[in-house]
């Protein structure tokens, strides 16, 4: 297989566009694609669209990506619609990574794009609850909901006051989730909810500095524990926002790269994968594809210079510290502490601002993450920008199907 | 890139399973699969699967190949999920030759899976119409019945009884598409309505001899011009039936195809591609892409012994004659009522039944279509079976964005 390289990448700021049609945001994330690379839409050889929700928010289903491009005028060329919920557009960009390391084409455009928010908010939360086995979800919501109802008691018997604020009424299940990972985590590590909120508060700190970011304010640890309780620990502001947007990045062979800019990215491991049936105590699927593209990419944990992560929610981000092995399992509490995940600390991560900040326009996210990556490393980062990064990775998983992501995608980029 | 062999097929008959979830049609297939090829699941090392529309008709978006992957306990791979409407698992097959081509996988699955058929019809037609660009819908559909109703107008004036049987007023909107084209076919070459209710009684012959055909009745040429009309010329059994099903295929590096089989299928071409602006005049995508695929595989039309091709109506059939370059244009009615494209002829032509008969559970059609030609050319296609075929092409459309088929795949297999 050959070397692939990103020659451009572009965006559209996160945000949302309820009056904005996905043709408009696709559109521009693409000319802006193009525009970093210098190229020209006639130059792309074949396209790869990720879109998670259309099909349930506007009912565009079957053809998203290309009534975006063909109204563009980009056609003629194979287009593929590629979907994996949250990590819908990581897999559209290993497609077309695929192509291009595959030698059929040469320049390959990957794209993600959504349209999440709606007036009905209802409508937004059930698209997103499409990310699971929908014949089981009925059933795990359930459980979930028993285990609320035994911690809420377990508060009551404690003579706790009750915080939840309401937020819980119109959410994503997948805080559910988190919530209950986050709290596995504190007690079999001792992890606190302030140690979460720190990593709210570090995202949003850089979201500020992200023209590109739906967020662009500052808040603090208490604003992070005073905002509305979505589901114990998380609270409002630990949880990313639903929003709109598009991302896009222009891939060709490494040997024509010049052709392009004489700054390309290269991509040093493009990984997916799914969960098994394993738990997490069982390395867990973002372990395992991580050591896969350690090993691919010839470099290790301690080689990273900027990462941009799936922070869902806060407390994901503190685990997948761990996960991608930055620090032992149980210390990704100390390592927020310690503000080596900041800017300007060991080892950044989400400097965009992350899900929490940037926002997570679900379909648009994974190709967003790798669009950051690739502004670090060309130094191109603005106020926000890593000192001299070498190496980046990012980390976008999407779904869930029997306890474990439905996919995850693992990127190593380096220059 | 690296020769792929197909060493696997297995569908289920195709048909409307109101009671039985995709998670048990999409597992049949692919243990059908598994079992013609003699391997274990284990052995999967990535799967790529094609659906169009189940989140319109279940709500399930997003995961749909895990869902039921996972469920038979596939997992722990890539596992991509990818839509172009009609064309989906063609696509999906085509990703996953792409993975075991570009030699990052050696044994990948393709699964196309649907289920289409609804209690409330209107709910499956809708659905189908999200294969457009549904802002531009109610634009293109509103031209369409301005041109009906010119027609009606000018029978009615010829003193032409309107034959109209009420079909109409739930149908998919591609019908129209497709009967709109016919009329055009009709003026231009003389092509009669005869010509195009031949294809339906060839079609449905050879679906009679096919266990996994949806509709296995014969019809005569009477049955087929006095069924409903539908759109003028189009009557329904000239049209594609609404239905479920699901169809798998697996294939390997052709270098160890001879661990599961000692008649491996080679895939000679594998192309897709998109409309562009141009009209049939200008070639048009079919002849664009069948062009590239002939050239790729280093045949010609005169080469191939058996041909599946997307019959979604009886003009459909007759018209991709032409543009695969079966016969000069315009001759596609002469080439029908030669019997050319009989089961016995100098090239058949759907003996699976097509779309016409076997069915079309749209995002199982791309895959269905392989497993028919690799039944063809290893000898195993029963009573339909073709004397000694050695070359066979698939032809799998998708969706329409500005007049031309959004997606487009020709794949050429051969032994």
């Amino acid at each position: 297989m050959r070397d692939v390289s990103i020659v451009g990448a572009g965006m559209v700021k996160f945000g949302k566009y309820i009056d904005t049609s996905m043709k408009v945001l696709g559109r521009d994330a693409v000319n802006n694609a193009l525009g970093s690379a210098g190229a020209d839409k006639k130059q792309i050889e074949a396209a790869v669209v990720g879109n998670a929700m259309a099909g349930l928010i506007t009912g565009q289903e079957c053809v998203r990506g290309q009534v975006v491009l063909r109204e563009m005028g980009i056609g003629g060329i194979p287009i593929v619609n590629c979907e994996n919920a949250c990590a819908s557009s990581a897999t559209a960009f290993h497609l077309a990574w695929l192509y291009v390391a595959s030698g059929m084409y040469d320049v390959v455009l990957a794209l993600g794009m959504e349209k999440l928010y709606h007036v009905d908010k209802k409508k937004s939360f059930a698209a997103i609850g499409s990310a699971v086995d929908v014949e089981l979800m009925q059933q795990i919501v359930a459980q979930m909901n028993e285990q609320q109802a035994k911690l809420k008691a377990e508060r009551a018997a404690r003579g706790e006051a009750e915080k939840q604020g309401g937020a819980g009424e119109s959410r994503s299940m997948f805080m559910d989730f988190y919530a209950a990972g986050a709290r596995d985590h504190m007690q079999r590590f001792g992890t606190t909810k302030e140690q979460f909120a720190r990593v709210a508060v570090k995202n949003h700190y850089n979201g500020s500095l992200n023209p590109h970011a739906q967020y662009q304010d500052v808040c603090t640890l208490e604003d992070v524990l005073n905002s509305p309780l979505v589901a114990e620990p998380l609270t409002r502001l630990m949880c990313s926002p639903i929003g709109d947007g598009a991302a896009a990045t222009i891939l060709c062979a490494s040997s024509i790269a010049n052709r392009f800019t004489a700054k390309p990215v290269k991509v040093l491991a493009s990984l997916l994968s799914s969960g098994t049936d394993h738990g997490r105590d069982e390395a867990g699927v973002v372990t395992r594809v991580a050591q896969q593209a350690y090993e691919k990419a010839g470099v290790g944990p301690k080689d990273l210079s900027v990462i941009e992560l799936h922070d869902a929610s806060a407390p994901a981000e503190l685990m997948t510290y761990e996960d991608l092995g930055l620090c032992k399992q149980g210390e990704g509490g100390k390592l927020i502490d310690e503000g080596a995940t900041e800017i300007n600390g060991r080892i950044p991560v989400n400097t965009s601002g992350g899900l929490l900040a940037k926002g997570h326009p679900v379909g648009a996210t994974g190709v967003a993450q790798i669009c950051e990556v690739f502004w670090q490393l060309r130094g191109e980062a603005g106020k926000r920008q890593v000192k001299e990064p070498k190496i980046g990775l990012t980390e976008n998983g999407g779904g869930m199907v029997r306890n474990e992501a439905a996919a995850m995608s693992i990127h190593i980029l380096g220059v």
